[in-house]
């Protein structure tokens, strides 16, 4: 089968691979219709995320389930389904706290060998393990794209707010504006945030934001904040980008007692200015979001109307145009592109 | 001054009453300019909550401040300010908690010696016991009867659905489509309810819950829960009547492991279906709403144009006119009826 | 093999069964070690919780892992286990939501069909369904009758305080002294209540909750709860009877804005006093116990010797006496038989 | 009346001061009975913390109400009372929402202009502003050092825990046994942890922790934690110091979605390895400590006897000999010191 591989940093190739094979009796096996190309996928197109040369990447999907092992028992052959990002067991200490993103047995699609070692979805199929609770049906009327970003990203930006505790009439601020913040816009209009304050030094992202919801802050995130909040800062501060400066905007932003929530990704040491955080009794979520949990009121919000990602969808290219596509998403010339088999 | 007071079962009058006098150093007087009539003050009209003869009756009112006393630091003289259904005092052991409206020193106003002793706001003047938290400034742009909404109604739909921890996506049944039921849909709808069904017998008001964006489930609502949550109930259903089979219903629509949220006043012994109870696991939250809690995030709503709640005011009247909006009131030809001292 | 089996009310047999063989890839089965007799076995004996004659009864095990299914992960031929009172798959809805007492697969061992048709575990070997989620290790150090509570009574008696959100520091009350009751004040005094008032006409009950710390209020509860919560009543009060008599007392003992906690079971329509639970503010929480969330805590206290539940069991007879053990259970001669085949 | 006085890093002095006096309708004056030496105050006794010389130190204190302004209601002259070490005002944004120590009132005794410019406690008499909620009668059985506590290094030890949402069964690892580590330590016990890992380099602390319950991990607390966790960390990881060394050690200590606790005080940026903060999902609290809201759990465990904080106070000396006591503590030859005017 075809799929797209990493080569070398700036460098993928669609080549034949292998078609997976059932391994366990919960695997199952998916013909991929639709995957999207993240944000995430770019740390490894551009090689600050490593993997193994010819490991196929991608781990948005959305398909026809093809074959299934004797114990998966959630979903059947010609099922229409979606995936998350990571799976899991369901059945581990993390998984029984509904910790599934921490399960003992997560594995992330298409990240290589620290991560799982558990091949992509930019391919033509893809082997789910622990179908019962990685795999989901597609409610009727979610379109494909929809149901992608419902396992990764919109999972993501809905976990920023929802596992932040909000609650309808909080001001939420979102520091960056890249797929996940805008999806974070999103979530928090949607739970009721009498205030987004979207953060984001480019100016087309900010006119996104504002399309969606939110009060675009240009120049001076501080003043708009204050003005909006009887100076007080907001409720919750999303740091959707994973750089120092977003988490020192987003302690700023936020109210004495406040929430920021880190669904950017960080892997090394930061200052961090925990003064502001001691002294404001800050709460700092952080991490790969529970996107396994949110499914089911994703989903139920997409298939209701009132999530529509369309503004989010670039373009559709087939999946044999991988290599053009990940070199037009690096220059942040599209929000997400979505590759066809 | 001019006042509105319980007279015998089915008669108020508007008379002549002593101007109130600042007693405690955290007292405060309000010049009256408008009150609403609720739905409690119908059982003290029709005789089922029983006051003194002579009381003055409301507590839902807007107005200007015209008299603190030494210890009042959060409001001052000339300040437009709107009251809650009840005081509280803000350090007792029941405030510590943040349960507002269990304080020890609560009181709700026009409800008689049983509920506090304080005459009630339907009048020219009121007296606020424990202002600097039993008063609030009235927003920008909050017009006066959503102000009458925020400290009583609106307040009540807000807390039966974020009391009950609603998340977006969540389903709700609303049972009961009076004032309270229906700010209960505003409020489920802002917090991201998936979908909110809405039942009662009175066709017209399933007609205002659809267009707060409710399905309005005339004859079964189980069917309708049932086709809208795969089989399973709703994740939260109120009980906004106060009456077993509203009790009842609310429970047949909740899901295993949902909440019910009784805001509806119960005052006795009741048939309840423990069983059900039992083996849904459901959880039972009720009494008085913690408005007092609630004011912040509904007057933002409110201030951000989010909570609209213009559909639910029938009418204003002058104060002077108490007597024949009452006789209106108890025919249910309006679901609020605004006094005008 | 052996297996105790309901013949008619008032008489259980030990009979021949056929032994259980594996039906599906995440099946166990289990060579049973010991089994209690429970408060809910004694329903079925009495004929008021009615199964089918023949069907074999209990539900509390431990054990050796005798033989697994391909898709058995979490343990191994030959482990020590131990079973909870239900089984649950890990993957469902409500399990994704960590309600796994309300899995959409959960099946309680030897209560008939109308609770999953799960033969019960007094017997020599029990089939054990998804058994990655219904089976765990025994850790090193717990005995048997401890490893049959912590899938059973003491899974409730902590699920009956910790599920209602007990903080340290806070009273509770227990009414009704059974083993539920007892192993509910077990866990009040783990998690650092001030006070655990202990409610039951039966004087040997309540020198046993006296022996585990908590004050045994013969004869007049509500003036034990006002005397030491300053007049304002407990913060949580747990009802493990299943009567309104005990719902009463609950009711009328919890504080202002406290939780009611029902792990005593009801079947049908009760009077309850909604006056009471409407003016105090009321949380109600009931059902069944989240004993597979709760089984890492337990077995973690009953590692660390914090949890001792030896005063409980009163003896330990051959599964052949099962007869005889009954009717002395039944006639509340001893608080836990265990049962050994 | 008798005071000590900040003079210059490394100098008290006691010295004449003017009585306090009434100022605002809810202040309260208390003659101090007994005012504690914390950490707290060690900082500006090294100058680490600015404030002007000859004010006033010392946040901890019990004593006798001496005169109250007309509007304190919750005590009145001739009661036994203690102080929390800052004071709020039970009204604004923050404390409607339970927050108290972020009252946009608050003021923390004898910290100087910064921190709201309220002469501390250690002298013969103390002002306390907003007294009914900044005061609260001792209650029966409770001792003048015990009752120092709870408004203060107790408190602080179980909002550590508690506001960190641990369960029975939990366990906990706690960095840094100053009071405030061994308060948690006490904390902790109480709430049920299984086990409590308490880790600092001075031995003589860790035998204390010991006697309190804990496993004192001397050298390798990864070690420790590992082999009582089945390798996976604690649930709870307290940070009782205040240093980038001791943040690092709770952050690998703590388990895959686990919670680090920041007592300790931060006033500047520091690295932080968000990298594993990140990988390991960490929830983050820091912050003063909730004491008002804290101070009914702990005054009625210290009232029931299981908070017993005997061990933790070194010695008391009189007023006047604060210079020498400060010296005293400076070197850390004490845990607590208690002055008595």
């Amino acid at each position: 089968m075809l799929a797209v591989t990493f080569q070398e940093p700036g460098r993928v190739a669609v080549e034949e691979r292998p078609e997976p094979e059932l391994q366990a009796p919960d695997d199952a096996i998916v013909r991929v219709e639709a995957s999207g190309i993240c944000g995430s996928d770019l740390h490894i197109y551009h090689g600050r995320v490593q993997i193994e040369p010819g490991f196929t990447i991608g781990h948005e999907f959305v398909g026809t389930v093809e074959a299934v092992g004797d114990a998966v028992t959630s979903v059947g052959e010609g099922d229409r389904v979606l995936g998350t990002f990571h799976t899991a067991c369901g059945t581990c200490f993390f998984c029984r706290k509904g910790l599934f993103q921490k399960c003992d047995d997560a594995r992330v699609y298409g990240h290589g060998a620290t991560l799982g070692n558990l091949q992509g979805s930019q391919a033509e199929q893809v082997l789910v393990p622990h179908a019962n609770l990685s795999l989901r049906r597609v409610p009727d009327g979610v379109s494909d794209p929809a149901a992608l970003f419902a396992g990764d990203v919109m999972g993501t930006g809905y976990h920023a707010v929802v596992a932040a505790g909000i609650r309808p009439g909080d001001s939420v601020a979102v520091v960056g504006l890249g797929p996940v913040g805008l999806c974070a816009t999103i979530a928090a209009k949607i739970a009721g945030a009498s205030h987004v304050i979207a953060v984001d030094p480019v100016e087309e992202r900010g006119r996104t934001a504002e399309r969606l919801g939110a009060v675009y802050a240009a120049d001076d995130p501080r003043s708009a904040v204050k003005s909006l909040t009887e100076g007080r800062g907001v409720d919750i501060a999303v740091d959707a980008v994973g750089h120092p400066d977003a988490l020192d905007t987003a302690i700023r932003l936020a109210r004495k007692g406040g929430t920021v929530s880190v669904v950017g990704v960080y892997a090394e040491r930061q200052q961090v200015h925990m003064g502001l955080v001691w002294i404001k009794n800050l709460t700092l979520l952080s991490g790969h979001a529970n996107v396994i949990a949110h499914l089911d009121p994703v989903l139920a919000l997409m298939q209701s109307g009132q999530i529509d990602i369309t503004p989010l969808v670039s373009r559709e290219v087939p999946l044999t145009d991988a290599s053009d596509a990940y070199a037009a998403y690096a220059e942040h010339s599209a929000l997400k592109i979505v590759l066809r088999p």
